[in-house]
């Protein structure tokens, strides 16, 4: 990518190249950063609002912290993408989120610069103060810096990590980048006491701090001491997080480098652990983005003048777009339904829910421990929750299924969106272990629906039951199979043929049955044509169809299973377990995810990777299988 | 049991009985249920400290609110035995906590008065939260009550419900009962936080406000005005609980039935979320249990004139002890270990590690998110970190698990205690699913050991790794096999043959190898005598010994797979999984725990009734694989 406009840039290779700077050039440089982000993004996709928000901050952390020395770790880290310019990825930046190219989040495999590998909210804090206590025992001279923003602070494992940092003696800084905007709306108690922090007086004040006390220094000590009576004393009475133990230091302005620098400088300084409250905004700096931050969260590739088109030719019906309409329609029909979300309201698809039945809906933040036990509580009073949580959220409140829903059976239905891989955000995200976290639970039952029409009718057989039941779906669109307009269900439990074998094999030839869980069932019936092989559409992983699996069983001497989750532990095991409890002998081959972490790139590209097209299934089971005989 | 010294409690068979009651009847009453209760524990074991503390506020609030309309929900639930023989189980506190006794926690499905069942901590706000809301919606006069210990509202779960009940407009009451002791010291920044609101004269006028305003009683609204002047301007200035949008009242005395029945009388008469800190004492009413509560947690039987008798016939050692003492050898000799426990010293065995090297030592409080990535953290920086937890707390760190220390595949070594059926805590403790959410996750190795002695080795095999690897180990002690002195380990992911079959087995007799994981295999050997099976010990369920499995599957005829886990997805998955890959048809028998949710009593009891003893195991194989060919 060829980059006339940013001749600055251009001369960063490393932080090093940045702390030589005056602050006239890092004002220059935030100007080039911006655009070239704006540019980059606008062509490869990835996320923008929360990008143009921390500018200036990744200046003056990389300015003022002796980076890779001092250890800085961004919370979620979606917003990395300035600091992963500035160190030595600059040109690179075409390749975001691609195969074999970097990723959107930090990685400490990709730089020495990425402390954390973080994607997951909240987990900064922990991995900051362990890293800081390390430093403590080893005498080693080096600040850990966890930057969160507000809406990761709502998640109690950021709670857990600052009751124990407030009370822990090492130089750990935690920087609250308070931009009143997580991908939902913010929520919760803790976001309005932040908005009274820096309502009227409090943040105008703080804003002067900056100007004016900051502008001309004063003695390193005398500022300190200024500071602190100003940031304490006058402009913020006594705050909640000085309550756990931090020193607490603003609000200032984010996008304000003559704030930013003067005070992280004067903090590194302190020691003990420091709460630096930093205000930005979302999008700062490309309007359209200011405007909507919620649009320019995740944007695709679009056109930077123009901005993202609206309504431009509908892509084919998301699984998360049926989920939301089934959602809908099924709250009209029964009252009892009430909807829950940890902070996904638009990736969820429950914007028009909300609309529609507002005082059904409960966003509670990035809390999906609680999440789930709030859906238990309300199970219990004679209310249908549908807790509608990503396959790789769960993993957050999976105790709480166990102990608070399954262990009571209680009636919640799990809406589990983007199981299987994820595409562009890659590993963190994969919702790959669901099959195998959930089906070992009593009580619970899994449904994984092959398309988009099954995804609305094995929901309503979700709702219909009186015990937890989990559908998992895929990210994006299925097989393109429109689903009815009505509310009616699949049998529990049932699984159905597709496809019988034809013809009577050769002599010596197998015939083969492949079992299907989920959307991989459409490229299974590909794969059949030329094998010739039955294919079942099993549709729910527990229970388990076993009825039919005798059956199949008995007609078929070898089976594969197909499911996009991992392997170990997964429905092909499932189906072992019970050819094994029925005393049923057959060679099985189980086709899935296999036991390794799986990096960002285009799914479909990275499901043929894993042998999990049409071509690689058939191909796998050829060599198992060969029609000759052999295996 | 007959009660002659209990003639007051003997009349209450239901919470209507005490609400008829005067004060100085409640008063008597308490006392008895002291005396019941210490009587009762001391015949059947069980939870002691945090009954004898919480007699006084269980009176209360069943004089007070409408239960079981009302609905009341006990944090962690081990504090529910005053609340249980109120409410008509008074007669079946001779069976707690044993085979088809009543639990030691509430159960929904035990009790109309258990609103929802507890045992895991810092679920009740979540919960009843969700009732409130539910209550709300449909427009019923109900309060919901949540009872937390200021242990368990160091638990992120906790902030989040928090988080989200202050800005919710329901009839919530929250009380937190303060009494400085969770099973290990208490340790954060909120319960310093608490300790200053409780210091010096804060409390005492606390006291105050209970004994002369509460005294005589001023009408209800002139009252309310009163405690809410004296409770909020005089007695405590500002707390953190107002600051997430709580009334908050108190501490008051929560021995002092004239300063709790009062209180709460006027809190039921007010709207929107309510927050009482209530400070009790632990073992309140028994001297031994006040002067060390840590002791008289969960006692065993015991004379309560005589109190504990410590030093007495040192019983076997335990798996815990086992760790306990490879974890002060191995720290000994390598400075980089580093030991972390979420609150649970004394359970997972490191009261000796704490004394010898406290600086490395890191009690993180009930955090177990916070625990795992805290111990990801410091594995960055090169310390070698250890985290002891119990199969079914982990659950509440898995996706950090995941997200922050598989996938950056980070040398934490897990020590899984209690995995496994854990007698009588039952289902909600029980460690049955760790085998199966732990091996589908890239990166991750797990061991079983046999016995004390493979513990201890395979401790040192997992430290030895240079990624993360979890021990599991069963509750109590296992076969006697006592541990080695030094720190010698076993090789990685090898197992080991244990019993080869002699005889060349009549004309249709399979030849039978029994693959057992972890304790079982003594049972298991013990059945391989009369069925002439092999038996293999094998040590690792990931990476799991291939080499060997195809060895012995080439020289058997049918394979059996023991473990104390469930069946689904568990270790004998692995072995049908290991077999189809390579292509392997045998016939499995997979015995384990079965799909259901199994309570309480005594562990060998339990793994009998689930045929996991001797006898069990030799009748299913023969079952399965007759001696003369069937199956």
């Amino acid at each position: 990518m060829s980059m006339p406009s940013f001749p600055l840039l251009q001369t960063i290779d490393d932080p090093a190249d940045l702390r030589r700077l005056t602050r006239a050039d890092l004002q220059t440089l935030a100007t080039e950063l911006r655009g070239f982000m704006l540019e980059s993004v606008s062509r490869t996709g990835g996320h923008l609002s929360s990008n143009l928000g921390t500018v200036e901050l990744t200046l003056a952390l990389h300015h003022v912290f002796d980076t890779p020395h001092d250890r800085l770790i961004w919370d979620v880290g979606h917003q990395t993408y300035a600091h992963k310019i500035l160190t030595g990825r600059r040109e690179r930046m075409h390749t975001l989120r691609q195969l074999d190219g970097i990723s959107g989040f930090p990685q400490r495999t990709e730089s020495a610069y990425d402390a954390f590998g973080t994607a997951h909210s909240s987990t900064s804090i922990s991995a900051a103060l362990g890293m800081a206590m390390v430093a403590k025992r080893q005498g080693e001279k080096r600040h850990a810096v966890a930057v969160i923003g507000d809406g990761a602070m709502s998640a109690g494992m950021a709670f857990e990590a600052l009751n124990n940092a407030g009370v822990a003696d090492c130089n750990l800084l935690v920087i609250l980048n308070d931009n009143d905007m997580s991908i939902s709306p913010p929520v919760g108690a803790l976001n309005r006491y932040l908005a009274q922090l820096m309502s009227g007086q409090f943040y105008a004040a703080a804003k002067n701090v900056g100007k004016t006390v900051l502008g001309p220094m004063p003695p390193l000590l005398e500022f300190a001491k200024r500071l602190e009576q100003q940031a304490k004393g006058m402009v913020v009475p006594a705050t909640l997080f000085e309550k756990f133990g931090f020193n607490y230091i603003g609000p200032i302005d984010g996008h304000d480098l003559d704030s930013l620098i003067p005070t992280l400088e004067n903090i590194k300084s302190l020691t003990g652990p420091q709460f630096l409250h930093v205000v930005t905004k979302k999008g700062q700096g490309y309007k359209l983005a200011e405007t909507d931050p919620v649009a320019y969260h995740g944007p695709g590739q679009f056109d930077p003048a123009v901005g993202l088109v609206k309504g431009s030719a509908a892509p084919r019906l998301s699984f998360t777009q049926v989920f939301g309409q089934w959602l809908c329609d099924m709250a009209a029909q029964d009252a009892r339904l009430v909807g829950i979300t940890p902070a996904m309201r638009e990736g969820s698809g429950m914007v028009e829910f909300e609309k529609r039945f507002p005082e059904r809906y409960y966003d509670v933040g990035i809390a999906e421990q609680h999440a789930v036990t709030f859906a238990a509580g309300m199970a219990c009073e004679g209310a249908k929750p549908v807790l509608a949580i990503y396959s790789t959220f769960l993993q957050r409140g999976y105790d709480q299924l166990i102990h608070d829903v399954a262990l009571q059976n209680l009636p919640v239905v799990f809406a589990l969106d983007r199981a299987g891989l994820v595409g562009a955000d890659g590993a963190t995200h994969a919702g790959a272990y669901d099959i195998a976290f959930l089906r070992c639970i009593p009580n619970m039952s899994l449904a994984c629906p092959a398309d988009e029409r099954e995804c609305r009718q094995l929901l309503s057989s979700a709702f219909e039951q009186n015990h937890p039941v989990a559908v998992r779906y895929p990210r994006g669109s299925g097989a393109g199979v429109v689903p009815l307009d009505g509310l009616d269900s699949l049998p529990f439990g049932k699984g159905e043929i597709r496809r019988e074998h034809k013809a009577t094999p050769p002599a010596k030839a197998p015939r083969i049955a492949i079992l299907a869980f989920g959307s991989l069932l459409y490229p299974a019936l590909e794969a059949a044509e030329a094998l010739d092989a039955s294919v079942l559409n099993m549709r729910w992983v527990k229970p388990l169809d076993e009825a039919l699996l005798r059956t199949i069983a008995e007609r078929h001497d070898a089976l594969v299973t197909l499911e996009e989750g991992c392997v170990m532990g997964g429905a092909g095991s499932a189906v072992t377990e019970a050819l094994n409890a029925a005393g049923i002998v057959r060679p099985v081959l189980q086709l899935g995810l296999p036991d390794q972490f799986i990096g960002h790139g285009d799914p479909a590209r990275l499901l043929a990777l894993q042998g999990l097209d049409a071509a690689g299934i058939g191909a796998a089971i050829a060599a198992r299988f060969p029609a000759h005989g052999a295996a």
